[in-house]
């Protein structure tokens, strides 16, 4: 392998490239020199910072930032500014602007296992310790880090990052632009047996992943293959960590999905989806497009397309604050139920009232149950 | 490594062979080719399909496939059909049969790095990048996957498959024909510290890992080795991916471990239960044989065997069912239980009673707690 | 590679050496020699046991141990006893003295792979199959195992041990005597994404992890780089298996995460804290010194130092016991509702009161929400 120019590369711009970059526009100088991008309160003179989340408000006042990206003027700023649309977006445009390239190196190490039947795309960069199988396609410009394993017969496109230690299994087809990060491992074996009396009998698992163009994938992930057909992930979906996704899901494009949550086997996940931190999904559910589901949801039925919902199992999220905030006070119902109850009694037994003794016995029943 | 026949073999068999292998009925043409097995909804006129799931009735009228496993003749499906009683055994069973095994190469690669005082049977496949210990033992027809690390004194059983970047550490023992699917890690440290004022002590792990022959183990598990003697996953348990079982756990046979649930450490869990997905079990809990626990849910007690229980904490499936449907009516019994209130309140101050106004304080006072 | 003397050493000492050595007092023969220690169910003549849980009382009475760690004189034990103020930290301290150190080979093995711009401190065991990257640093006396991944410009302490197919990315920084289990992934990329319309923008995650000394990190786990600055792990803290740690979250001395819990951005978690398994924290919180979290808990605010916590969302612990106990009891309280409405009911319709009718008429209305 060839060392490449890995060191990070002084990167310098002005404000004005940064400005017309991001279609922002300038209060102050814009020929002041940027070489990086920065927190509020790490941020030094030569350093754009942005500010986005009122967290940070405090921050404003007192940052040593050169400059700021900002969506409305503020005058706690006093270096110059830019007005941005959305100064997140920004930022993380701005970072990518300044962000060395992802350092690796280049060429194909004679310390990997390359099977002499596949084929190696333009460019590409192979580290020692990556096994390429039988069959295997490896599109232009993509990097397999030490320690991958790509399977027989599997099609990974054009410009993926495949970090250390990922699997891809036989027959998985990987689009353009995709990342992979360390440890996820593609195309196990779904998790399919029937019970024969005691005994669980293995389904074969026969089918593949399908992961799209611009999908990012989390560390130690798992995507399994599909029994029969396909477990396929659309364009542009990213997922958080330690996910695990069952045998035969579809999610649609642009989808989010936060760390540790599970989707089981055969769901439909729509487009745009937002799926928050451990999440279980029962198999064969329907989530519609832009659906939003609460970390630590439990799913067991369909999710109309741009419901919001929490708890489990979940419910819209508006009611689910309420009935959430009121579980801890259930000890306290408790109690008023009881003193009620009795404050009941003492009515009905006012000599007053005649025969209100049958609703009485039967309120002595419920704790049967 | 020599290269042996990978490539899909084209396997051909009959109707009649089909039926015979399930145990099977034929009604309709017991001479015709099948050459695969797919959905009913992908299945092709030389492919046999099957109808477990009410889910799929109207794909029955619209299959193109060429046969039809189901349970009890149906007018819907116009081909032959199998009759069989359980429609998705057979599909395991005749998906095996068409199947082709798992590819794999065979022989011993030059580029794994195996210690010249370890034991490997006949038939073994080790592949490049494995690592096999001092004193390990391999059995015959064996394989091991790239990147698989084997410890010191480990055992493995014949017929095992061990899939890429699986971790075994030292003296751990694995039955016969056990599959461990990729990045899964066998006999890692127990998480055991004592608490020396702030500090954390470890607990040295010094026990092991034994999994009993006919065990499946997902992706990216993690299955601890004992503090002291074993942890012990007995014959034919599967596990889903990214399952936790932790130090002196004692797993009994035939269980079903969906992913993502984590078992805390000296819990004993029977024979044939069901653990399904994202459940947390608390230490040195016992859970009878055939027990079944619900998603999401939470164990802090004993499971009588042949229980199913759902919720966290855990209370019995049926009441859970019940429970957890009124959780959000919460807000609404807080507002009943605010309006009856005022209505006793109204009865109380009738002009008739005398001297309820006892019970009336107490009621004031729950809400201090 | 040289192999070192690596099965266990026959190590002997007696029962006067370990009474000094965890300050306990002999009462019996203090010249008994011991070879071992083990559970009380499985310890044997010349072995030594403990007794710290009530759980195993009865196997006082049974066991065949040679001698009895405990905290007060037992008679149910006949054998000699050592009175120590924690028998479960004596356990810890003396499997240590008894354990033989971590079996590992010595030496540079030729199979790594290790750019020459890379510092190698004395004493470093590397196995075959290690990457170690440009401008790396390893600290003294560390074992890197079969697999592991270090990437550029890290830096790793003295005396680690970094087991097989652990990935460390680039840049990180491991403090001394730092314990990484098998594939465990240091620095993948944060989850942060911008919405640009539908499309999830990257934010490129340019920091780092940092974890300090005597930290010990379980399987499995994925602890991501910071968007800037570090995601640090300080001294002491200890992660069980399939813990998830996002961008920017800091994590204070002596804290205990276990398995399967998930972290979300920036989270300042203090020191001491012990949080158990499965539990699920939203971005942005700070919990306090020596709190404790339930399993299963979802903390979406602040914790305040020395609070206990149990719940999802999470309320105090003793409010939770009470709570979690009612939810069970739900259908009940309808029930009983539903009976108390007609009572009063009964109560308001008697023809000796007047007018209660616009209550009961408003009593109709909650169910309509």
């Amino acid at each position: 392998m060839r060392q490449i120019d890995r060191r990070k590369h002084a990167l310098k711009t002005t404000l004005g490239e940064i400005a017309s970059a991001v279609g922002g526009e300038i209060v102050g100088n814009r020929d002041l020199v940027i070489t990086g991008i920065n927190s509020l309160n790490d941020a030094g003179p030569s350093e754009i910072s942005f500010f986005s989340n009122r967290r940070y408000q405090e921050s404003l006042g007192k940052t040593c930032a050169g400059a700021l990206m900002i969506s409305h003027k503020t005058p706690l700023f006093k270096g110059p500014q830019v007005i941005v649309p959305n100064a997140e977006l920004a930022y993380a445009k701005v970072a990518a602007l300044l962000a060395p390239p992802v350092s690796r190196e280049s060429g194909i190490s004679q310390g990997a296992v390359i099977h002499q039947e596949s084929v190696i795309g333009k460019g590409v960069t192979i580290y020692p310790m990556v096994f390429v199988g039988h069959g295997a396609e490896i599109g232009d410009e993509t990097t397999l880090f030490p320690g991958v394993f790509v399977g027989e017969d599997v099609k990974i496109g054009k410009k993926c990052l495949i970090y250390p230690n990922v699997v891809i299994m036989n027959g998985c087809i990987i689009g353009n632009d995709v990342i992979i990060h360390p440890g996820s491992v593609i195309g196990g074996d779904g998790f399919g047996f029937v019970r024969d009396r005691a005994e669980s009998v293995k389904i074969p698992q026969t089918g593949i992943v399908q992961i799209d163009d611009q999908v990012e994938i989390g560390s130690n992930n798992c995507i399994d293959r599909a029994a029969l057909g396909k477990t396929w992930i659309k364009r542009g979906t990213k997922t958080d960590n330690l996910v695990h996704i069952a045998h035969n899901v579809v999610i649609g494009e642009d989808t989010i999905i936060v760390a540790q949550t599970g989707i089981s086997g055969s769901c439909h996940i729509g487009r745009e989806v937002v799926i928050a931190g451990q999440v279980g999904i029962i198999d064969h559910v329907e989530v519609g497009d832009r659906a939003m589901i609460g970390p630590q949801s439990g799913i067991a039925k369909a999710i109309p397309a741009g419901e919001v919902v929490s708890g489990s199992p979940a419910i819209p999220h508006r009611l689910w604050l309420k009935a959430s905030a009121l579980t801890s006070r259930l000890p306290e119902f408790n109690q008023r139920l009881r003193q009620w109850e009795k404050r009941i009694e003492v009515v009905e037994r006012h000599p007053l009232y005649p025969s209100t003794s049958s609703p009485s016995e039967k309120a002595a029943e419920p704790r049967k149950e």
